[in-house]
């Protein structure tokens, strides 16, 4: 059996999720915490989403495969012991059995992120960890009215980074919904599909930004989908207004 | 003419507002910005709420008194000036000017504050900055049976801290509205009135978790207010749960 673990983060602080040279991961503190939990027995932790620095969770999930002695510890009781072992930005919400064919990544049914907008020409420090300001005036309606076009399965080459990762075999991804909620000034994009190429979500976002401004028009986003152009599409968005909300199995 | 500036900050870093010998307080970055603007000229600064250390603002009122030569200025281009000297948990959201006889305490009408609690067993990073995690399901109905009790003018010594300062005259305040919302496990406790005491909302809060959980009856509340014992309520909330909403001028 393996473990599963839920994970909610701050990702203010950390070089995202991936383990790397510079800067502290947050893969690298759950490691740190999960080696106590398993008294120094060898594992391979493997996460679901690799989020880029900056970007937060809410529901992120780790896979933890034991290569040695198993662990007598019940599931319920390991998020508090690996809690006291991490620090306040970073918390395991649950954890669970699972089989041992089990795959993160590969028997993910869906992934649910949200991007946070607030649009004012003044700053929230309330909020501005977790969103991403935008001065100018969006048309929400304008944005509503794009989202129906990404909805479906498509190639969304035009909407991740160039040449990013050559073992990719597929820039076909199934985008099940994307929808737009506003309230005053804080607006919300909240996707969901069966996998998201490297920043995909923030590039549809800045799309979606474009449009609001009108430099994009919604009935234009089939024609951007289909150029496979990068330059086609919107900007980059800040990581802060991004969080992985939930990856989702069967 | 005198100075008036809404501000906004992020309370987590910061001693409190009130200058003081030790640590950083919101105040005096305040006072750096301002002097940048008023380039070197004398001025006196004053808060509407010394708000404590780790409590968080989204409508705090500054009044700067200029000393000696007048800036010329105008208002609507001082926020983007002093935000530009400020860090980004600190925003300066409006500039008015008022006239000489204004007093940012005494003309206030009405301060409103927010309680934030997460009532959950496993803490989330990213609300944790601003709201306080309580663990013990609360009895919500309860909560909100008690708000009438405190709304109307009381002597709310019972909810001050004892002895906190000599100079106040009395400690009679008039509670206008205390109302409580519940979306999930995110509770907000919303009160407004003439002035509050030091502590004051903390201790209401802490009365109002104590009746959540069934250690304070709702109709016992009259009999606390009378008492005029700090030990007779519930306990001082954490700082981080608090939020200076607005404070109201006529």
């Amino acid at each position: 059996m393996g473990i599963l673990l839920t994970i909610a983060y701050d990702g203010t602080g950390y070089c995202g999720w991936q383990v790397q040279k510079n800067g502290i991961t947050i893969c690298e503190m759950l490691e740190g915490a999960v080696s106590k939990l398993l008294e120094g027995q060898p594992f391979a932790l493997l996460g679901a989403s690799r989020t880029d620095s900056g970007v937060h969770a809410l529901g992120q999930v780790a896979h933890i495969r034991e290569m040695g002695v198993k662990t007598k510890i019940p599931p319920h009781k390991m998020p508090q012991i690996l809690n006291s072992h991490l620090p306040d930005d970073i918390v395991v919400k649950d954890a669970a059995l699972v089989p041992d064919d089990f795959h993160p990544i590969k028997d993910a049914k869906s992934k649910t992120y949200v991007y946070k907008i607030h649009n004012s020409k003044i700053p929230n420090p309330l909020t501005s960890r977790y969103t991403t300001l935008v001065g100018k005036k969006l048309n929400v309606d304008a944005m509503k009215d794009a989202c129906k076009y990404f909805i479906g399965e498509h190639d969304f080459k035009t909407f991740s980074v160039p040449n990013s990762n050559p073992l990719i075999k597929t820039t076909v991804r199934e985008v099940y919904n994307l929808q737009i909620t506003q309230n005053n000034d804080h607006i919300e994009v909240w996707i969901s599909g069966n996998g998201f190429l490297h920043n995909m979500v923030r590039i549809i976002a800045g799309t979606l930004v474009a449009v609001g401004h009108g430099q994009i028009e919604p009935n234009q986003i089939p024609q951007i989908i289909a150029s496979k152009e990068r330059d086609a599409a919107g900007k980059t968005m800040p990581p802060q207004g991004l969080t992985l909300v939930e990856v989702f199995y069967s």
